[in-house]
């Protein structure tokens, strides 16, 4: 259990939503209260809470802020307002127009005439459904993935992927937590993973709170520490999966994916079976955020490229498929992975959209 | 020519070192004078100057600023003493142990009996001439490489190459420099190059004053680049060369020289014969500097990592021989590279050590 609170409910269906603001760590420990849906799509968007998981956990408790403020003239067209505005957010992460579709189907299921206190209870509740079930799966991730972990391992991981990126233990880090848990001694080399160094400020963070001995490296090093062999397996999370296997996540994984390939390690991607959309034959369809070029030019509270330099800042890349050894889900390990694999392991679950 | 001197002499024997402080680049242009070799050593060190052929020059001219102290008591030993100090600065890039080496032959073949107003005449003499045929061999470069690049070309490079870098033009830059002037479209993605951001600071800079298109990405964005097609060939500079063609640079360059080969684009180096070493037959044998943590800890002003996380700072890396596709230097291009064409290059050069 994490000694800290990335994404909590606080108080019944008139309460708030507090959040561990994870642009201030790792030098300060922040909590923020939000209190309308407009402070939870802001803390979304300045990444105050990131992590796919965790954001479909926030966007669900954050419609029920909404539907504090909902007058009755029109209740469901109000709710529909809720939830485009927390989907227009981060338009990669599928988690979150998974967490709100459910929210959705809540609300659809209500009867036409039940109050307005009653609605928010029974939002509230799948709200704490949502986050609960994510907390289930983490466990159940960490538990499939720490199998592959070899005692005395060396991991390279990208981003970050633990219990601040989820209302759980996390996704890759759960399988390095229940690894470390059962004994297996570790050492991790953490990504620290430009522009916004959730590998430095996070990762690096969490990984020392566990106990887990982790080194720091800028991400171009990587290459350099496979070649060095410190590492024998890579584990990344995933903020969209493809019908086909095919995974975006934070950009930096394609290439630490290639590299990972040139030196015969095996990549695995963790991830909940929510991160997966089955709508998508393949990850050329999944939609790529691009990101503010000052997260580049002027990171950290300093400039650090000339005035007016034009800037790319995809914030993800799309990993194909062939280069993932497999997916750790809470439903068990994909692999290999292909859509054959991905439509088995879908297969009689009815829990997916 | 470049509307900043990188390295100059001002004045005559008891003149002293005008050093640009890349530090301080882009926000400031602050130049830095130094009177002493300690001074020298210490701008080398933080930087201040970096680049192996501006290494190599401000070293040179270090010398004569050591021997401004000369006490002609043990003029020799004294000599010795500079070299010592100048060369422990920065282990890996070569030029600098060449140019000191140069300059100790030139010290050796002064008289016995000469005066110490002379022999610090020969040595500044010397000291511009490394200056001037760095100069030449940057034309040389940028020459010989335009070849290599095809009008609306995509290229991305990595660290800083460029007039910053040397005594002249520069090494990949200068190939670039030359395209441009040819009347070739080039657009240059620059990695930013974690951890001290060069890219970012320093070759973003010098392409837009050279009215080169620029766009700058993180080092963990190279890969997407290259699988959207935006480049169609890579260039980079080196630090020191093995006999068989591996390439030590700035740490990064080999993750690059694998995500190149992986997507089918060329990958370039350009360096003056002054950066083989053809005393180690490998890139295994080069000396790899391991630099301050904090570096990547405590980059852009701001502490970006938990309080005493163990980090991993190579300053390079090395890329075999194997991912070249050839080497630019001011004799002509190298390719494909192996022991057997570095050998045929370096046929009835007396110049070289």
């Amino acid at each position: 259990m994490a000694p800290f609170r990335t994404v909590e409910w606080v108080g019944g269906t008139d309460g708030f939503l507090r959040l561990l603001d994870q642009t201030l760590l790792p030098t300060q420990v922040v909590y923020r209260d939000c209190r309308s849906v407009d402070e939870v799509c802001e803390a979304i968007r300045t990444l105050c809470v990131r992590g796919a998981p965790a954001i479909g956990v926030a966007a669900a408790f954050g419609l029920v802020l909404h539907m504090q403020q909902d007058d009755r003239a029109s209740t469901e067209r109000f709710f529909r307002l809720g939830c485009d505005q927390l989907g227009r957010t981060r338009p990669t992460a599928v988690n979150l127009r998974w967490a709100l579709e459910r929210m959705g189907r809540r609300f659809a299921s209500a009867p036409a005439n039940v109050d307005s206190e009653e609605l928010r209870n029974r939002l509230l509740e799948e709200a704490r459904a949502i986050a609960e079930e994510d907390r289930q799966m983490c466990a159940a991730i960490g538990r499939h993935g720490a199998a592959l972990i070899a005692d005395g391992q060396g991991v390279l991981t990208h981003c970050n992927t633990g219990a601040l990126a989820t209302a759980g233990t996390g996704t890759a880090l759960a399988v390095l937590a229940a690894a470390a848990e059962q004994g297996k001694r570790l050492h991790v080399y953490a990504d620290e993973t430009r522009p916004l160094l959730q590998g430095a400020r996070l990762t690096a963070w969490e990984l020392r709170q566990l106990g887990i001995p982790v080194t720091l490296i800028c991400d171009s090093m990587a290459a350099q520490v496979m070649q060095e062999k410190r590492v024998q397996l890579v584990i990344v999370g995933a903020d969209r999966i493809a019908a086909n296997g095919d995974t975006a996540n934070k950009i930096g994984t394609y290439g630490v994916a290639l590299l990972a390939r040139a030196h015969g390690i095996p990549f695995y991607v963790a991830a909940p079976s929510s991160t997966f959309d089955l709508t998508l034959p393949g990850g050329e369809q999944i939609p790529i955020e691009q990101r503010d070029p000052r997260e580049v030019s002027h990171g950290f509270g300093r400039q650090t490229a000339p005035d007016g330099v034009e800037v790319y800042n995809p914030a993800f890349d799309v990993t194909p498929h062939e280069l993932i050894a497999g997916i750790v889900t809470e439903g068990g390990v994909i692999g290999p992975v292909h859509a054959e694999s991905v439509r088995r392991h879908f297969q009689g679950r009815s829990s997916h959209p």
